[in-house]
C-alpha cells in the first residue's frame, strides 16, 4: 500500500518522523462545509522566545512541505530552504522561530485527501472536501492558536507559498508584522489553470486513479508522472534548459531513431516525473493544484481594498525568467499594496533560472530576504 | 476499429476522399532503413500550367494536413488555411497550382504508424522507422516527381511546415524559388523537446496505447488526449488565454468546488483534447513530434553552410506573442541566411495570439504573404 494510514500521520509521512497536531476544534471552509477532524503536520527551527514575538511562518510551495530546513525522511534530500535556514542565515534560527506546516489536502502527515473520514473509516478519496488557500492558511493560525503564537514577525512564501502570505496578510492582518512573497501572485492566471488542468487530466486519464480510490491499492504514478513533467517544464526557464541540456544527449552520441531518452532533458524530465511519485500523492496534486486555480484575490481596487488599513510591511520579489508567475503579477499586488498605503519593497530580481529561481542559492536574492528580515527582527527588538 | 486501413487509404483518411499517390521507388530514410511502399496523400488546389512553373507547395503543421483548402472529411471544417487559398487570396488559385501533402508518418492517408507493414501483413505501430522532416521532404519530392513537378514556384509553411520549407531549401536548392518559413525555426530548443516529451509520454503512459500495437483495439484516447492539451497551451499566448477566457466559469456563477470544469478555459483544453482524438492518431503524434524534435539544421556558420550559394529567395515571419517559436529563432535563420549571401525579408509581426498567429485571419500577415508570393508570381511570370 502507498504510504502509511494511521491515527494522526496521514499521507506519505514515515511512522515516527516530526510533529503532527491535532486541532482542538472542528476546522469550518470556504466550500461551506467543516473538516471535524484535522491534523496539521509541521516542523520548526529555531526556539521561541520567551515573549513569543520571534515566529516565522514558512509556507510551502505545491510540491514541498514542512521539511524545509532538515533532511527530508522519504527522499533523504536536504530541506528544500536549508540554505536559507539556519544560525547565521536570512532565516536565522539564533533569533527566529520558523514553523512551516504541510498544507491542508497535502500528504505529508496534514489532513487531505489520503487521510481517513472518519465517517466512513476508508480514506476521503475524492471525498475530501475541495479547500482554498485561505482554507489552508486557516488551518495553520489554528496550529499557531495552539502552539500559544499570536502575532507572526513574518510569514514567508514563494510560489504557492506566496499565496498563502498574501492571503495570511489579508485574511488576518493583525497576526503579521511583515510577509515576504516571492515569485508569486494574488491570482491565477487561465494560463496558470490551463497547465495545472493538463496535470489534472493526466491524473485522471490514469485508470489506476480509479475515480480517486486507489488507497490499498497500486496508486496512479504514471499520470501523476505525467502531471510532473508537464508541470516542471514551466518551472523552468528557456535559459536554464538551454544551459543545462540544450540538445546534449544522452548516454549516445548521435540521434537513436527510437523513442527511448535521446536526449538529455527527455531523461532528466522522466526522472523528475517518476521520482515524484514517491513522495507526493496523485489526489494531493488535484486538491492542491485545485487550491491554486481558485486563488484570486481580486483586481485594482478590490485587490487594494483587502489590504485596506494594514499595518503589515510587505516585500515582493518577482524574476526576470519567471514566466509562471512573471514580474507583472507582482507589479499588480504592488500597486494594490499601494493603494492600501501599505509599507511596500519590490524588487525584480535578474536570475535566469525561470520559476524555481526561488529555490535555487542566489546571493543577490538572499541578500533581499536578509535584509527585509533584518529590518523585521530589529524593529521587532528580537 | 480506429480508421480504415486499406490499400493505399492508411491511418484516418475516410474511403473515397482525396488523391493519394503510392511512390514509384522505395523510399531511403535517414536512420538508414528504406521504406520499400510508400503512399503519399495530397490535395491540390488551383491548376498547374503547361510550362510547370506556378507550383507551390504548402506544407502543413504537426497536427493539420492536405486539407488546407477544402472542408475536412473527417471534421467537416474549413480547411485549416482556407481563408489564403482561393481567387485573389495569396495562395492565387487564379494563378498558383496548390500542392499540400500528408507528411511520411502522418495519419490522412500518408504512409506511417497506422499503415500496413508488407512485411508482416499488419499494422507498423513501433515497427514503423522514425523518420525526420527531412524524410519528409524526401517523400514530397517523390510525389512531385509523379506529378512532373520539377522546380516549386515556392515552398511555404508555418511551424513544423515551415521546418519542412528550411530543409527544402536546404536539401533541394535547386528545386525551390522561394520560400515562407512562418512562425518556425531551424532546430528545436530543450523546452521544445521537454513538451514534446510530456506529450509522449502521456501517450505512452495510457495502458491502451499497448507498447503502440492498438490497432483493432480502442486507442490510447485519453493518453492522446492529455498529450493535446499540453501542446495546445504553447500554441496561445497568455494574452489571448486572458481576453478569450480570463478566469470567467463555465455553467456556473461561482465556484463549484469540485473536479468538474469550473473555469471556462478547462472545458475548453478538455474539448481541444478530446476532439482531437477523432482526427489524430497517437502513434503518429509519437512519430511526427519525434521527427520535429531531431530537427537541428545546425547553429552560425554550420547553419549558414547549409544555405551556400542558395538562389532562393527567403520569407521569415515571426509574431510577437509566439512563445514556442519565438522571434529570436526565426533571427537565428536570417542572420545565417545573411551569412550565406541568400535573399530574405524578415518581419516581426505584431500579434498577440500565440504561436497559432499563422492560423489565424490577420490583415498584416496576408499582406506580407500576398507581397511575397506576388513578387514570386511576378518574376516567374505566372
Amino acid at each position: 500500500m502507498h504510504g502509511s494510514i494511521e491515527e494522526g500521520r496521514s499521507g506519505l509521512l514515515p511512522p515516527g518522523e516530526g510533529e503532527v497536531l491535532r486541532l482542538p476544534a472542528p476546522l469550518p471552509l470556504d466550500c461551506g462545509r467543516t473538516l471535524e477532524s484535522v491534523d496539521v503536520a509541521y516542523e520548526t527551527y529555531g526556539t521561541l522566545n520567551e515573549d513569543r514575538s520571534n515566529a516565522v511562518l514558512l509556507c510551502h510551495p505545491l510540491t514541498a512541505d514542512q521539511f524545509a530546513g532538515r533532511d527530508h525522511p522519504v527522499t533523504g534530500k536536504p530541506g528544500w530552504w536549508s540554505y536559507l535556514i539556519g544560525p547565521g542565515l536570512p532565516l536565522d534560527t539564533d533569533r527566529v522561530f520558523v514553523v512551516c506546516a504541510n498544507v491542508l489536502g497535502g500528504c505529508m502527515g496534514s489532513t487531505g485527501p489520503a487521510s481517513l473520514d472518519p465517517e466512513t473509516g476508508r480514506p476521503y478519496g475524492l471525498g475530501f472536501p475541495v479547500v482554498t488557500i485561505s482554507d489552508m492558511v486557516r488551518a495553520q493560525a489554528a496550529l499557531l492558536d495552539a502552539l500559544g503564537i499570536g502575532r507572526l514577525l513574518a510569514v514567508v512564501g514563494g510560489s504557492m507559498g506566496g499565496m498563502q502570505a498574501l492571503a495570511w496578510a489579508a485574511d488576518f492582518p493583525e497576526r503579521v508584522r511583515n510577509a515576504a512573497i516571492l515569485a508569486s501572485a494574488a491570482r491565477h492566471t487561465p494560463q496558470n489553470i490551463a497547465f495545472h488542468e493538463v496535470g489534472r487530466q493526466a491524473v485522471m486519464a490514469d485508470p489506476a486513479w480509479r475515480g480517486g480510490d486507489y488507497a490499498g491499492e497500486e496508486p496512479p504514478k504514471a499520470g501523476l508522472a505525467v502531471a510532473r513533467m508537464a508541470a516542471h517544464v514551466t518551472y523552468l526557464s528557456e535559459a536554464a534548459l538551454e544551459e543545462k541540456f540544450g540538445r546534449r544527449f544522452q548516454d549516445r552520441a548521435s540521434l537513436g531513431y527510437g523513442f527511448d531518452a535521446d536526449f538529455q532533458v527527455e531523461s532528466y524530465l522522466r526522472h523528475q516525473g517518476s521520482s515524484f511519485t514517491d513522495r507526493f500523492d496523485a489526489n494531493s496534486y488535484l486538491y492542491i493544484t485545485r487550491a491554486m486555480d481558485y486563488f484570486d484575490l481580486g483586481s485594482g481596487e478590490a485587490l487594494s481594498e483587502r489590504f485596506s488599513g494594514t499595518k503589515t510591511r510587505f516585500l515582493l520579489a518577482s524574476f526576470t525568467s519567471d514566466w509562471l508567475y512573471p514580474t507583472p503579477e507582482s507589479r499588480r499586488v504592488v500597486r494594490a499594496l499601494h493603494g492600501a498605503g501599505a509599507a511596500v519593497s519590490f524588487v525584480e530580481l535578474r536570475n535566469d533560472r525561470g520559476h524555481d529561481a526561488f529555490l535555487i542559492p542566489d546571493p543577490a536574492f538572499e541578500a533581499v530576504l536578509e535584509g527585509f528580515l533584518g529590518t523585521a527582527m530589529r524593529e521587532a527588538g528580537v
